[in-house]
């Protein structure tokens, strides 16, 4: 594959927006970024990426994740418009979170990252295998 | 916009080898989502896409990030196979980073996530502050 094959996709997608400058939309971006990018939040998104589902379905679809950090993440993505809670008065009453418009622009990024996560986890999981044979430990300080 | 026509590109990017089950496996890509979820390293990633730079250049690109943290952060995507770190022997010794062919792969996904806070994250400030209104304060407990 030449430079050219291996990089048209990528001159479309750069990042000048974020970076290079300080002013105050960068810190925005980056903490949002930080937000975003959380993988507890990445793997809600892509969880309701098929319709609205209930708490313990996406408790259930995560695995892992504790009800109070779900309940964290969960206000936190409403409160940044990317999803919506509804309470459907029925006995015992039924609430159902589902991505908004602007969480519905998130799926398509979000699942790309949590995808290659789960494709490249073995790899990667080799690499810091041989990178700790040959440095003598881990890289965290 | 109907739901077949907002939803193509969804149905193939499912998620569900992270999701719904609780084994090893499953840890190994929550953690390793939670590494490239980073908001430094998928910004050092996407600083990478055009080629190998110095410490310094990426520093200047990502902005406000310490030496200290861009060290580090290095360090574990050279640990987990991502990026290459080269000594040049001159006087004074360069130093350059780049991505490797696994890393490479990253560059899409990392930007998706980074390109999509920046065109959005005015939008979802305007819906923090309306939901702070809404709700007397910050989601945060």
């Amino acid at each position: 594959m030449t430079e050219a094959q291996a990089r048209p996709q990528i001159e479309t997608l750069k990042p000048p927006p974020v970076c290079g400058e300080h002013g105050e939309a960068n810190q925005l971006v980056r903490d949002l970024l930080g937000r975003i990018g959380d993988k507890w939040s990445l793997m809600i998104i892509g969880n309701l990426a098929e319709g609205p589902l209930r708490f313990s379905a996406i408790q259930h679809a995560i695995g892992g994740i504790s009800q109070r950090m779900l309940t964290l993440n969960l206000r936190q993505l409403e409160r940044d418009g990317l999803i919506t809670r509804t309470v459907y008065a029925e006995v015992p009453p039924r609430v159902e979170y589902e991505v908004t418009d602007l969480g519905r622009s998130l799926i398509v990024p979000a699942l790309g990252l949590v995808n290659w996560a789960a494709a490249n986890a073995d790899q990667v999981k080799a690499r810091r295998h041989a990178y700790d044979l040959e440095h003598g430990g881990p890289a965290t300080p």
